[in-house]
This record gives C-alpha cells, sequence and structure tokens, in this order.
C-alpha cells in the first residue's frame, strides 16, 4: 500500500504501521510531553519545595514518570529494527538515565528510613528526558552544535585564559607591594587568586570601574593597564568567541539540513521505487495510485489543491507522475497555498440598497482613508497620557470607557467596510492582534468595575488586569508599517525562540538542582520590618558587612526551584552576579565562586552567544529572503491556471 | 607618457602630474599627519588642561594648523578640476571648518581680553579634519556605512523607545502606589521619568538586580515584569540592533567594494586607451612601453619579478600585452611574491668539516626535535612561577639571570641549526616575536640591575622593565600551533582595527571635548588622605551620600583631557554609568543624563556593534579564506616556469 514517511527507519509489515501510526498519534505525543513536565515539575514539591509534599507522594509520581518513559521505549523498541534501536545513542542515554534514577531514589529512601539526609543527585539528569525523546529533535540539533563547537571554542578559552594569567601576575607585581586599600578597606591586589577571580569579573565588566579605582587614584598612567586589558580581554575576546560559536551555528546548521535533504531524497524515491509502473521509456505513479497515495498522507487537503499539485506535478497532462515531479512531493506539501476568495461583504448581499447607499458609500471610503488611521493614533496618545495619569479620579475611569468605546467602534467600522471572513483570514494576523488586544482590554475594564464595586482584592487579578488595560497600547504597532516589519520577523523566529527556551530550560534546570542542593538554607529572606537583627545579614552571620547584606540580596538565594531560577537569570543578566557569588562563598567556602564562573561560562559565554548568533542568523534570513524554486513553480503554474 | 592612478581624477598636463606627484609625496603626508595630531593634541593645553599653556601660544599653534590644512586643500584644488572639487563634500566640509574654527577663535580671544570666558565650541569640530582628508579613506568609509545604516537602526530604536514607555507606564501603575522604598530609603518606582530612565540603564544591565529588589521581596511574582522586561528588551532588541548593524556592514561594504572595482576597472582601460597599440585585429600595449610603465609606477619590484609578471601577463609570449591581461595588472602588483632561496647555513660554508661533524649534526637533530620544545615550554611553566613568587629573595633573582641565558642559548641553537637569514625572513613573524621578546627582557633585567645598585627609583621606568620582563611568557604562544593560529588572525585584522580606533578618537574627541566644556571643575579629586572633609564629597556639597561619592570616583571628572577619555572609557564598558551619570547630573542638573545617554546610545548601541560586526567578518573572513583567482594565475605561471 501507499507508504509515505518522514524519519524513523521501520519494518514494512502491515502491524508494525498500525503501531507506528499508534506511535505517532497526538495523544501518545501529549502523554509523552505531559509526564517529562511532570517530572521536571517534582523539584517544586520535593525538598527543598515550594508547595512542600511528602518524599513518598514525589516518589511515586517519579516512578510513574519513568514507567512511562520506559514504556515508550519500549513501543519505539517494537517499531524500528533491532539494531537500528541499540545503535540510537538516545536511547541507550534515556534507559540509562532511567536506571540511574531509580538507583538513586532507592538510596535516598533507605537514607530517609533511617533519617540520614541523602543527595538527590539523579535530579540534575531529568532533563536528559526532555532532550531524548524523539520528539525535540531541535534541541538534539543545538546540543549537538554545541558539542562541535567545543573544541574550537576550547583553544580560544585557553588562549583568554593564558592571557588573563600574564595580566595577573603583572598586576601583582604592579599593585601588589603598593600597600591600596579598597573602598572597602580590603587589601587590594595582594593574592594571585583574588586577582584572577577580580580580573575574570573585569571580562564580565561588573566591577568596572571600581576595581579600578585605587589604582587610579595612585596615578593615572596604571588606568592604562586596565583599559588595555579590557580591550583585549572583553572586547575582542568575547567577540571572538562570538565568532567562533556563530561560525560553527553556520556550519552545522547548513551540514544538519543537507543530511535531513539527503534523507528526504532517499525516502521518498524508495517510496518511489515501490509505487512505480513503466511507462514507454521511463517509470513513473499513476495518477489514480498518486491521488490514493495523497489522500493517505495529507487527507485535509482539500480537493481544488489536490487538483492543482497534480497539475504541476504532471506537467505534460500525461495522467502520471514522474519521478523528479514525484520526488518534489514533500515539498509541495509543505507550501502552504491561499486561497483568495473574493467574496461580496454579506450586508451587500443582504440589504444592498442599504450598503451601496451613499452615506454608506461615504463610511466606508472614510475608514479606507489614511486620516481615519491617524486619528486614531492619536487616540491612543492621549489614552496613554490618561493612563500615565491618575486613575483615581472619576472623570478619568469615565475617559477610560469613552476610549474603549472608541476602539470597538473603530474595529465595527472596519467590519463593516471590509469583508470580514476575509479581514479575520488566517494571514491577516495584525486584525487578529488588534481585535484580541481590544478584547482583553474589554474584558479587563469590566472585570476592573465589578472588582471595585465588590471590594474583592485579589493583588495577581488586579495586576494582570492592569497590564491587559495598558497592553492595548500595543495597537500603536499595528499602524506603523515599519513595527509591523520588525515585530512580524521577530514573531517569525518564535517557534525557533521556543526551542532556545528548551535548551536554556534544561541548562537551568541542571544548575538549580545542583545549587539547592548545596547552597540551600544557607540564606534566608527574614522581613526587614520585623526588626530582627538577622535579617539585615539574610540569617547567616557570616554575611556581616558584606555587600550581598548591604545591597538587600537576602531574596537571592537556592530555598526552592522558583528563587533559584530567578537567581540564575540574574546570574545570566551578568552585572553585580560577583557580589552573588561572593556572598555564597561567605556562607559555604571560596571555591564555591567556581560554581558560579561554570555558570558564566557555560551560560553566558555559550548560550548568550549561540542566542545572539541565531538572531543575527534569522534577522539574515529574513533580509535576504527569496522565493524557492518550488514556489515559484507552484506561481507559475497558478498564473497559467488564471 | 605612462599614466597609472589609483583613485583621484585630476589633469593630465606634466605641470599638473608633477603637483600631483608632489601631493602624493610621503613627507606631504606625514606633514598633514603631524599638523592633525598638533591640532587634536590642543585639547591637551588648552585650559581645563594636563600641561597647561596661556592662550596665546595655543591659538597661535590652533591657527598654523589652518593655515597648513589650509595649504593642502589649495593644493589639492590645483591638482584636480575645478568641478570635481567643488562637488567634494569632504573639501568643502574641511573649508567650513576652518572658517567656523577661525570665527570661534576670534570671538574666544576678544571675549578673553575683556575678561570674559567664552566657550571654545569648535574645538569638538577638530576630529573633521581627521575624518575629512583624503588620506583617511577607511575612516570615512566607516562613517558612511554608520550614515546609511541610520534609518534602520532608527526605526528599530523607535520601536525600542515605546517597548520601554509601556513597560515604565506598566511599572508606574503596578509599583507606583505601594510606597516601596529602594536599598538608599528613597521612593520606589514614583515618577515616571525616574522609572523611564532606570528602565534604559537595566537594558544596560548596569542596575541589576538592585533595581528589581525591592518589587521582589515584596512577590517574587513581580520579578517575572522585570525578567520579561530584560528578555525582550536587552536581549532581543539589542541582539537586533546588533544584527541591523551587522547586515548594513556587510552590505554597504560589499557595495563600496564594487563601486572601488568599477573606478579601478575604469581607469585602467583610459589607460590602456592612452597606451594601446593596433596589432592584428585587436589593441595591445608592446612589451617596451609596458616595461617602461612598469618601472615608472613600481619602480622598486624586483627584475626577476617583473619579468615573473610580463610571462603571466603576456600569455602566448607575443610580445605585447592585451586588455585583459593589462587590466588585470593593478591586481598582479598587489601580490607580494616570496623569493624562496634554499640558501647553506652560513657556518657550513665557513667551516663545513665542524658544522658537519657527527656532535654538530646531533645537536641539529635534537633542536629540531620536538622534545626540545616541550623541555622549553616547561622551563617557561617555571619561570612564571618564580616571578610569581617573590623576588626580594637573592636565590630567586639570580634564578631570573639563569632563565634569560638559557633563552638565549635557544635562540643561539635554533639559529645555530637553521640558516639565519630564512630564520629572520619576512614571514617569520613567529621568530622576530620570539626574539625579540628574549632581547627586551634582556635589557630589562640588566636595567634592573643597574637601577637596584644605583638606588634609581623613577616609578613609570621601573614599571615599564617589570612589564617588560613578565611579557617573555607571552613565548607560550609561539609554541602551541593552535594559539597561534587564532593570533595571526587577529594581527591580520590589526590594520582595520586602527581604522576602527580613528573611529573611536573621532567620537570620543567629540564627546570629551563637551564634557570638559559642560562638567569641568564640577567634581575634584582631593587626597582622601588629607583627612579634609570636601575629599568625601569630591569637593562638591552636592554629593553627599551619593553613590558617586561612596564609590570614591572622584577622579573620574572632566577636569581635564586625559582625565574625560579614561572616564569615557569607563562609560563604554557600561558597568556603574548610571553612578557617573547620577553625580554629574548632582552636581549640574537632571538633563545632564541626556549626555550620558547620548554617549550610550551613540557608543555602545553603534559603534561597539560595528566592532563586533568587524571582528566577526574577519573571522568569517579568515575562516573560508580561499585564493583569489590572480593569486591562482600567478601560482599556475610559477609551476609552469618551474
Amino acid at each position: 500500500d501507499a507508504q509515505y514517511n518522514r524519519n524513523v527507519p521501520f519494518e514494512t509489515s502491515p502491524q508494525a504501521i498500525r503501531l507506528y501510526h499508534f506511535y505517532n498519534h497526538w495523544t501518545m505525543r501529549a502523554a509523552t510531553y505531559f509526564f517529562i513536565w511532570v517530572n521536571l515539575a517534582l523539584a517544586l514539591f520535593e525538598e527543598p519545595a515550594v508547595f512542600p509534599l511528602p518524599f513518598l507522594v514525589t516518589s511515586i509520581a517519579e516512578v510513574l514518570c519513568l514507567t512511562a518513559f520506559f514504556g515508550r521505549l519500549v513501543h519505539f523498541a517494537k517499531v524500528t529494527p533491532q539494531k537500528v534501536f541499540w545503535k540510537d545513542t538516545k536511547n541507550i542515554c534515556v534507559m540509562v538515565t532511567i536506571v540511574l534514577t531509580l538507583i538513586d531514589l532507592v538510596i535516598y529512601g533507605s537514607l530517609e528510613a533511617v533519617n540520614i539526609r541523602g543527595v538527590r543527585w539523579s535530579r540534575a539528569l531529568r532533563p536528559v528526558f526532555l532532550i531524548n525523546f524523539p520528539e525535540s529533535r531541535q534541541i538534539r540539533r543545538t546540543f549537538r552544535s554545541i558539542r562541535n563547537t567545543l573544541p574550537d571554542i576550547l583553544y580560544v578559552f585557553l588562549l583568554f585564559l593564558f592571557s588573563m594569567m600574564i595580566f595577573s601576575l603583572l598586576a601583582l607585581k604592579l599593585f601588589g607591594d603598593r600597600d591600596l586599600r579598597t573602598v572597602e578597606g580590603s587589601p587590594y591586589f595582594t593574592n594571585i587568586l583574588d586577582i584572577a577571580f577580580e580580573l575574570y569579573v573585569l571580562v564580565t565588566t561588573a566591577n568596572s570601574p571600581d576595581v579600578m579605582m585605587p589604582a587610579y587614584e595612585l596615578n593615572w598612567w596604571y588606568s592604562l593597564y586596565f583599559i588595555t586589558y579590557i580591550i583585549i580581554n572583553t572586547y575582542i575576546f568575547m567577540s571572538v568567541f562570538l565568532a567562533v560559536i556563530y561560525n560553527n551555528y553556520r556550519k552545522h546548521l547548513k551540514n544538519e539540513i543537507h543530511t535531513l535533504a539527503y534523507l528526504r531524497h532517499h525516502k521518498m524515491t524508495e517510496a518511489f521505487n515501490i509505487l512505480k509502473v513503466k511507462v514507454g521509456t521511463e517509470f513513473v505513479v499513476k495518477e489514480a495510485r498518486w491521488r490514493r497515495l495523497l489522500k493517505v498522507v495529507a487527507p485535509d487537503v482539500s480537493s481544488s489543491h489536490l487538483e492543482l499539485l497534480l497539475r504541476i506535478s504532471d506537467e505534460g497532462q500525461k495522467g502520471h507522475v514522474d519521478k523528479v515531479n514525484f520526488l518534489r512531493l514533500a515539498d509541495l506539501l509543505n507550501i502552504r497555498v491561499v486561497a483568495i476568495n473574493i467574496k461580496k461583504h454579506p450586508l451587500e448581499t443582504w440589504m444592498p440598497r442599504v450598503y451601496q447607499s451613499s452615506t454608506s458609500l461615504l463610511v466606508q471610503k472614510m475608514v479606507q482613508h489614511r486620516i481615519f488611521v491617524w486619528v486614531y493614533d492619536v487616540i491612543i496618545l492621549i489614552n496613554a497620557i490618561f493612563i500615565a495619569l491618575d486613575e483615581k479620579d472619576s472623570l478619568i475611569s469615565y475617559a477610560e470607557w469613552l476610549f474603549l468605546s472608541l476602539y470597538i467602534i473603530e474595529i465595527l467600522l472596519k467590519l463593516y467596510t471590509y469583508e470580514p471572513s476575509a479581514y479575520f483570514g488566517r494571514k491577516q494576523f495584525w486584525n487578529w492582534f488588534d481585535t484580541l488586544i481590544i478584547i482583553a482590554a474589554l474584558l479587563a475594564t469590566v472585570a476592573n468595575t465589578t472588582i471595585q464595586a465588590r471590594k474583592y482584592n485579589s493583588q495577581q487579578v488586579l495586576d494582570i488586569v492592569l497590564i491587559l488595560r495598558i497592553l492595548r497600547l500595543l495597537r500603536v504597532i499595528v499602524s506603523i508599517q515599519r513595527f509591523r516589519v520588525i515585530v512580524t520577523t521577530l514573531i517569525n523566529i518564535g517557534p525557533t525562540m521556543l526551542t532556545f527556551g528548551g535548551l536554556v530550560l534544561v541548562v537551568y534546570y541542571a544548575f538549580a538542582i545542583i545549587g539547592m542542593e548545596v547552597f540551600h538554607g544557607k540564606i534566608h529572606f527574614l522581613d526587614p520590618g520585623s526588626g530582627s537583627p538577622d535579617a539585615l545579614v539574610c540569617g547567616n552571620p557570616a554575611l556581616k558587612d558584606s555587600a550581598f547584606a548591604q545591597g538587600r540580596y537576602c531574596k537571592n538565594n537556592f530555598n526552592d526551584l522558583a528563587s533559584s531560577l530567578i537567581l540564575l537569570t540574574e546570574l545570566t543578566v551578568v552585572n553585580q552576579w560577583h557580589i552573588l557569588a561572593d556572598g555564597f562563598a561567605l556562607v559555604t567556602h571560596q571555591a564555591a565562586k567556581l560554581y558560579f564562573i561554570g555558570f558564566h561560562v557555560v551560560v553566558v559565554i555559550l548560550i548568550v552567544n549561540i542566542f545572539i548568533a541565531f538572531i543575527l542568523e534569522a534577522f539574515f534570513v529574513a533580509y535576504s529572503l527569496e522565493k524557492s524554486e518550488v514556489e515559484t513553480a507552484i506561481e507559475k503554474k497558478i498564473q497559467e491556471l488564471g
């Protein structure tokens, strides 16, 4: 029968095909994702928890998840040939992780039973499931790209470390004997390890210019040392990191795409070989069989679309499709054909007399005019000013309703002028956006009035309502063409951005788990209003007089998953990360700084640069996007058909 | 006669050619550069000065410079056709600047005579001379590229400001009424202008996470507001800026190169038309005339090189050069042909018996062996440890001499093994590097001993000696192949980096002059050791309790050119720039922050991104460098000739 596959090698018996279809069914995929997320979310409930649950509950949930993963794996093993299955590292990865997690659970459980607190180290492995199931191909690709970049990065990194070492030595010799003091009064640049740490922090710019001030005060001449250091290590080396990562990213992206294209070509050829019939001198696929194939492969294609595809594939109208055109089928199916129907406005069909009257035509002309858009831009501006003013005044809260009704009138007028189903067409993203914002604002304002009337006081609901009401100002974007172009580009890279989010999540999760195991409970946030002396040192006397406590950073701790993730985000932003690192080093050990340096290297040097490379590439593609060959073929056909 | 020009249109009379040659003579160029630098350096001597000189001296020097510029311009006008001269914006720019400067000088001088302090605003225009003389084509090209990027940047910037405004409004509504306090105890997020400034600072990451802490302490939920803000504005928008700038940089670079290539082609065709003779059906240039041309154009080409060029250009050995090959001449001349002579070692010619003896051969084999390199790497490592240790110990200062002699022995051994003139060949950059480092270290150590013996005590000389001695550790780079590749790439982009330095200098100079006019004398550095209470507030009571004074930033002021440039560098590094901006706003007016925001937009968003784009491009070119067509032609010919 008709076979048409995309990526996984599989056996060709009918039973295998049924299993394969079942494997790819959306419920099964959804279930897998569900269990992956449950597994990751367990960290919220395990100690140290946001919402504590007993160990028994979380461990049962975890075992359940593991069973689900194992079941999925067994299912996959049945679908794939044995040899292929065992060759695939991702299957082995998942299995090893399942076994390790079980061992860890048993050990921790038995230690718990005799009241010894163990370390749940296997929790850091949980993202492995997210990476290694076939559903998250994109994340895996990014990881592969990182792994391939590592050797190149490594040498640049070593050279960078070497340069840092030379500069540390210089600093020790230049400033070590001068008995200088920092602003806090501690000795300045006397210990080679401290100097190396300070200079690493200077690369991230987080302690500039403070680190330079004592030397600069002594003689302006010394500032040249720091400026040289910053130019070489911060500007040049960090740019070289970006260059190396970006270059590798492009190279591997190209390779991966080539491989994928080759694989697809190979499979399409196989399918063609099964379906082919000899006609004259060449092998072809008959039209009837081709139609049947398409019905199975893409059941939701409309019949007019199918005709179009057939006409394109069967150029000579010979009643069959040759090999070249058959291989192009996969590309053709990926192009979305928009059926444009020029319909009459429904009002015009219902009451043509009224709709075509001179007043009605005047209104339509007015709405289509540029000034209409400008007037509404001015209205939005005035609205913004009103929002900025205090809303306690009742006049302003009435104005709120006025603006809302103006917006609703605008949309109604537009619907009156343009055909509604065209206005809300699939590609009319901006019309949807506009309407949704207004509806949200309307709901928010209604909710707000209800809340005020009932004296209901949930802070979060009030905040969300407030945000929704302000977001209506986003409508300005809709009316400025250049803004729309930029936002459209950003939205187009959204899906890949999600991949990126997955990657970040994996790394953050692993670091958060490690951080929670090492640092949890060391630093507490106590309400400073309570007047307790402990509140000023975050509940830990080791922090007395530290910059960490003085900056009131007590909330930045590893006491639960949410705090850890927020703290890691702060570390990604880089600024003040050395103060955070110092704080945690004070309450544990100086070696704790290695955790923070490691996080900086992995997240800021590697992942943020990949993110930048990715945005750069996305924008270049958007700038240079031209119609692909296949698309041109379709357009040609459409023009031919009229 | 033979004419061969590169870029400037000129008339073709013999007198004009003599003038043109004189105009392009290196002494004239050097004089122009000298006067440009004198003019720029005047800021060091004018009030507020590093080295004060009376106004009369500096103004006479300035008038001298202006005369020189004017002379150069007149000279240029004689060389170029009138029409072309007046069409060129750069000539007009220079003239306008000269006139403006003169007017400013006269006004300032007369005000000075009646003891009124004027503003020397024309000083900010001085970099115009650096940009607009034909010698600094590269800088002008970069400026043109920036100007072309501006429209694209502008829309992204407006969208960015719009997003900032929306977030400011949100912040005002979310946090304004909650009576929160910052760490310093001032009200938190109550004024829309303050919020906008804080959020702009947050884009630069300089006040993260402090700006978030008060809200985060209230509820962890609010941290999501800041995280969203950072993701959208810091990460996405800043990457989009880089993408837009990089994209434009590439596009305009390509355009400029195309234009240049077209211009050159056009001129070579003109030259060909003057020199051509009809032979058979085609126009050609005779061999004798071609030789004479080359003698005039490139007098320092060796005769063997000339023969090679002729053989390549005259492929059929027909005694003349056709048009295609003639047009290629300019490219051919740009390729450096390295004559490789495999010479015998001089020692071998002097005393062959000794040099070829078995001991001598053993030494040579040893030096060429890998282990020899490794042994010296270990020695450098041990040396680094010795340097890190205290050098007061006499044992260690003797070790110093030991290491130095070991290095010298290494170089002598290498010279013994390899042919000296090959070892110090033109392309043997690393051997030069190695030898220079050792010689520098040797000189430094000798100087050090002399100084110690004589109790001489100039701090700067001592520091330089110290730096030279430590820099010898750079030898490690020489022995690791991968490091050499990275460093070579960096050195290759050196010349263009200098262009970039010119660009930065122009912008810094203009900002420094403005800063000096506006802020000079507002903040003073007083030695904190003096115990004066003014020292703690940088001599200005307005700074009492400010973060500026607490951070001991008094040295960061605009009181002379050197301090201003250092301060601007600190602002480029970004960190703590808001504290510096706040400090200067306190001693003058809140509007002073606009100066700092302007600097950030121009330097960090525009210029640093161009720098990154430039490094990225340089690395991509280095990665994908393939031999050009012309080089291949030469190689083919060389292979043919044997």
